[in-house]
C-alpha cells in the first residue's frame, strides 16, 4: 500500500457522518427521523431559476469563462449595488464566480496564505473552514465566542493577543453558521480597525446575508471604504435561493492585485459550472416577494424553535438574528453521545430527531460538549414534533444515566 | 496593501492567456481566427444527455452526496466493467464524482502528496497539472520526452533516476494532452513495474480514453492486477460527451482506504453538480453510435491535419494516435513570438489562426519553444484554411526575420 499524506490523515471527520450511518439504520426500522443537522433548506427554489432551467436550449455543453458568464457577473454586480447597504461603486470585475461558496474560499486561502500561515477565525465555526485550511497546510486559530454572550465578537484585546507575523487574515461568517449570530456594525468596525492597523485580509463568508430577523440591518465588510484592499465577501446562492445543489458561489472584492490571482488558480479548473451559472442568474431576476417570504417563514420558524426549547429545563438558547442556524446548550455531558443516543436507542410516537453535536464547529472538542446545532430547514409542524421528541429525549436519556 | 502569498505569485499564467487579448484585437478588426488553441470540441452533445435537461422536474435543486449520485455511480461501474480492457470488478464503491476531472486531480494529490512531495511527469504535460501541484506545495518533477522519438515513454533508468524518498506518484495523460501520444500496454507495464517496486501511486488521467485512432487500443492502468493499491484513473465527461460546461468528472480506484480519504476532501466541498450529474448520467445511454462517429470525425481532422502539415517545409509532425491534440515542430525559434505575431501582425484572405506555444507545456520553457499545441475541435474546411493560413504565415514571418 504505497503511503498516504498527513494532510489527508489530518482532515477531520465531521461528527454529523459518523452519525449518519445511524440515521439510516432508524429509517430501516420505519422510524421517522427529523433532520435538524443539515443545512438543506426544504424551500422551494425561485420559480425563475426553474423556468431558466427548462429554457437553456443549447446543443454544446461548452465550458465558461473561467472567472464567470459576464452576464451573470453583471447581474451579481446590481444585485450588490442595490442592497440597502449602499454600495454603488462595484461592477463586474469585482466579481469572480466559483464551484459553490466553499471553492472561493479555498482560492481566497491559497492566494493570501502560504504553509504554515494562520487564520483567525471566532469559534464556534462552519467546520469545514478547518477542512480547507488544513488541505492548504494553514492554521486556523480560533478566539472563542461563548454562548452566555450569546455569540458576540470577542474583545479586540483577544484578537491582537493572536496576531502573529504569520496572521494574514481574519474570517467571519455573517450572520453565523452555527450559531446565527448577526455582526453589528460596531463590531465590523472593531475587526475593520485591526485588519487595518495589522495590514492583513479580512474575509466575511455573508452567504446567509438576506435572512436576518427582527428588522435588524445586515452590514458587509465592503462597506467599508478603508477596507478596500482588506475586504473579501463569500457569497453563494445555495441558501439565498435554495440552490445548493447547482454549486454556484462567487467572491467579491475591490482588490484587483487579489482578485487577478484569484483568477490564476480559478483558470487552472477551467470553469465553473455554466448551467447553474444560467440558473442562478434567473433567480435574481424573482421578484423580491420570494426573498421576503422565506425570510418570514424562517423568522416564524426560528421564534417556534426557539419558544419551544426555551420550555425545556436545562436548555440554554440565545436567540440567533440571521441564519437558519442556533447553537444551544443541553442539560447533558456529551452532545455527540446523546446525538447517537437518539438515533440508535430512542424514539418518541415512531419519530427521533439527527442533531449535529456542536463539537465538530470548535477547534477544542472540549468546548461545545454539551451543545448542538440545529438547523431549522423543515417546517413547522415537524419542526413541533422535533422539539418535542427532543424534550422527552432528554428526560428518557438523564433518568437513565 | 495586504501581503499576498508566494503560492499565488507562482501559479503560472499561461501562455494562451497572454495571447486572449491580441485574438479579441484581430477579431474586432474583423478578422476570423480559427481556434485551434483549446480543447473545447465544436462536436455536439448527445441527444440523450440534451434531452435528460429537458427532463428536469425539481423544484428544489439540492445538494448531490459528497461522494455523487449513486445512480450516476453505477452507471460509471457499467460503463468500466463494459470497456473492451477486459474489467468486471468494479462497482459504485470505486467512483468519486467532482467538479470535472480537475477537482480529481487536485484531491488525489492532496491524499497521496504533503507540501515538498515530488510527482514525476513524462513532459509536454497539460499544463494545469503545475498549477494544481502548486496551489498544494507539491513539486512536479518532469521526465522529457521527445518529439523526435514520437513522446514516446522515456526509459525506465531515466525514471529511476528521478525517483526519491519525497516521490510519491508518477502522473500521466493516456493518450496525452499536449501530445496525442497513447501509452503501450509495455509502456504501462514498465510504469506499473516503477510504481510497485518504489511503493507509490500511478495516476493515470485517461479521458481521452475514446479517443484513440487507426484500430490501436487503449490500455487502463485499472487493469494491471498488481496496481490494485497503486492506480488512480481520472476521468470526465467532458471530452468523452462534450460535456465541458456541467463539470462532472471523478476517480476511480481499488485502493479503499485513498478513497476514504479522498472522501473528506469531497465532504468539505459539499457537493459536486447536481445538474451536471443527471446529464451525464444520461449521456452514458446514448447509443455507442455517437462515440463511434465523433472517433471517426476526429480521425479525418487528425489525418488532414498531419498530411497538411506534413507539406509545409521545416514543419515536423508525429502521428498522433489519441486525443484531438498534436504537439508539432515549426521552422522558427520563437513559437510564442510566433503565435502572438499571426494574431497581431497577419491575416490571410481575412484569417489568422490562434495556436498555443509549446512552451507552457514543459518546465522547463526552453524546451518546446519552437513548438506548437493544435487541437483539431474544428471543422475539416475550417481547418484547411486554418492550416493553409499557418503555411502562408511561415511564408511571410521566416521572410520577414
Amino acid at each position: 500500500m504505497p503511503i498516504i499524506s498527513f494532510r489527508g490523515l489530518n482532515m477531520p471527520e465531521s461528527p454529523i457522518r459518523k452519525l449518519a450511518p445511524y440515521a439510516r439504520r432508524a429509517k430501516d426500522k420505519g422510524i421517522k427521523v427529523y433532520h435538524l443537522n443539515i443545512g438543506q433548506p426544504d424551500i422551494k427554489s425561485p420559480q425563475a431559476a426553474i423556468q431558466a432551467l427548462k429554457n437553456i436550449d443549447l446543443d454544446i455543453f461548452e465550458y465558461a469563462p473561467s472567472e464567470g458568464i459576464l452576464e451573470y457577473r453583471k447581474t451579481l454586480a446590481t444585485y450588490y449595488n442595490s442592497l440597502s447597504i449602499g454600495l454603488k461603486d462595484l461592477s463586474y470585475e469585482n466579481f469572480l464566480i466559483s464551484n459553490g461558496g466553499s471553492e472561493s474560499l479555498s482560492i481566497a486561502i491559497s492566494c493570501i496564505c502560504d504553509e504554515g500561515d494562520e487564520i483567525i477565525v471566532p469559534e464556534p465555526f462552519y467546520a469545514n473552514y478547518y477542512s480547507f485550511a488544513e488541505a492548504l497546510g494553514v492554521k486556523i486559530v480560533p478566539v472563542v465566542s461563548t454562548i452566555d454572550d450569546g455569540f458576540s465578537l470577542p474583545k479586540i484585546k483577544k484578537f491582537e493577543e493572536l496576531i502573529t507575523p504569520r496572521t494574514k487574515a481574519i474570517l467571519i461568517t455573517n450572520p453565523s453558521n452555527p450559531t446565527g449570530y448577526l455582526y453589528s456594525k460596531e463590531e465590523l468596525q472593531t475587526l475593520a480597525d485591526i485588519v487595518v492597523k495589522n495590514n492583513i485580509f479580512l474575509i466575511s463568508d455573508e452567504v446567509y446575508r438576506e435572512y436576518v430577523y427582527d428588522g435588524f440591518k445586515h452590514y458587509s465588510v465592503l462597506e467599508f471604504q478603508e477596507l478596500k484592499d482588506n475586504a473579501i465577501v463569500i457569497d453563494s446562492e445555495s441558501k439565498r435561493y435554495s440552490l445548493c445543489g447547482i454549486r454556484c458561489g462567487f467572491m467579491v472584492s475591490r482588490n484587483q492585485e487579489f482578485l487577478q490571482m484569484a483568477l490564476k488558480f480559478a483558470q487552472a479548473r477551467l470553469s465553473p459550472p455554466l448551467i447553474g451559472q444560467l440558473i442562478a442568474n434567473a433567480a435574481h431576476s424573482e421578484p423580491q416577494k420570494y426573498i421576503d417570504d422565506v425570510r418570514n417563514e424562517y423568522q416564524q420558524r426560528r421564534d417556534l424553535l426557539v419558544q419551544l426549547l426555551r420550555e425545556i429545563p436545562g436548555v440554554k438558547c440565545p436567540v440567533p438574528r440571521g441564519a437558519f442556524y442556533c447553537t444551544i446548550e443541553l442539560p447533558i455531558d456529551d452532545a455527540e453521545h446523546f446525538c447517537l443516543w437518539l438515533l440508535k436507542d430512542f424514539q418518541y410516537e415512531g419519530g427521533t430527531v439527527m442533531l449535529a453535536p456542536a463539537q465538530g464547529f470548535y477547534s477544542d472538542h472540549e468546548l461545545g460538549k454539551n451543545q448542538v446545532r440545529m438547523a431549522y430547514v423543515i417546517n413547522q409542524e415537524d419542526l413541533k414534533s422535533a422539539i418535542h421528541i427532543i424534550k422527552k429525549g432528554l428526560e428518557v436519556y438523564n433518568s437513565n444515566q
